[in-house]
């Protein structure tokens, strides 16, 4: 088995983390070396930046500036993080990464989508998933789900319905651009369900 | 007289911050409205930022993190700061605005120059100062002025000697790449004598 870098994507409750949570399981089982990591965030140093991000006021900053300080946090943390563990052959399970900045700040914050890859791609040091898996729910499934959770770290999801709807559009927009790399699962089903689709679609593709 | 957008660089100990007062100084005797402002800062969600930026340790944050945290403070801070006064017909005097990031984080951080450059005018919307005012000093000298001054926000004179001969050679390219806007002074006489310069050269170029 051949180590792969693999992000999660989708909207707030979409249920992402648990589902990195049983692939980890499901590659320890293999004897597969793996980090899990996030976005934004992953080092000290993105931390430090994650935290003027998903706290606040929703309008705190522009669009642009969003995108700026996303990616910032992300250059640490593909330096810091990410290649040194793809390096040592572990396996890396990323909650979000660019194509979430590409959807929240590019396509739900209007950015110019050519604008927003670029910047991605220049801080990401051209560093692509191997495979993106995108859960996919409803806006309304996921605010409630979100909003059923305590966080403080609520920033994007004070931002209201409209803006989450163009969150979900964005994503299924980009699964059809980057179909080479995305696998859509349907996220309004059992946890165990998803990961059960989850893992045949990995197993399709030949990665586990 | 119409109000114009003067940023001024140079390296740390070049005078700058005086220059800005003594032109301020003067564009009130003529009765313009003036405002001063700074870079990275600027703007209190600007200033949030410049905050990470020239604390603690110098090899804290990579390169392409140090321009990307840059320009998410200039996005603000042109939204917020400059623009508003510009429409409202006030003069701009900026200490330090993107040539900084392209000297600092492109020239001298090895960044690539191209990539540096559409990342800063990404940030400010494409708006170029009209003027740039650039106080030429020694690496060396400026070192020794700042070192004298007592301050906490040093993380960028904690850099060492080459990286500032790399600053100061890299702005002496830009005031030949960019000549339309840049006037260049010798910052290493009295600070009378380069207010004295450096009004010739606004009143020789019809800006005052």
């Amino acid at each position: 088995m051949q180590n792969k870098f693999i992000s999660f994507e989708g909207c707030d409750g979409s249920g992402k983390t648990t589902q990195v949570k049983k692939l980890v399981e499901y590659l320890h089982s293999l004897k597969q070396e793996t980090i899990i990591t996030r976005e934004p965030g992953g080092c000290k140093e993105a931390e430090d930046i994650r935290h003027m991000l998903v706290t606040g006021d929703p309008e705190k900053w522009h669009s642009k500036t969003e995108l700026l300080l996303m990616n910032a946090s992300r250059h640490e943390h593909v330096k810091r993080t990410i290649v040194p563990a793809l390096t040592d052959k572990k396996w890396v399970l990323c909650d979000r990464f660019y194509d979430s900045s590409l959807v929240y700040q590019g396509i739900a914050g209007s950015l110019d989508f050519t604008e927003a890859e670029y910047i991605c791609k220049f801080a990401s040091d051209n560093l692509e998933p191997d495979i993106t898996i995108l859960i996919d729910i409803s806006a309304e499934v996921g605010l409630q789900r979100s909003n059923r959770a305590t966080n403080k770290e609520n920033r994007f999801e004070k931002k209201g319905i409209d803006y989450h709807n163009k969150v979900r559009n964005g994503y299924l927009q980009l699964a059809k651009t980057y179909s080479h790399r995305f696998i859509t699962i349907n996220g309004e089903q059992s946890q165990e369900d998803v990961f059960k689709d989850l893992l045949q679609a990995l197993k399709d593709k030949d990665i586990v």
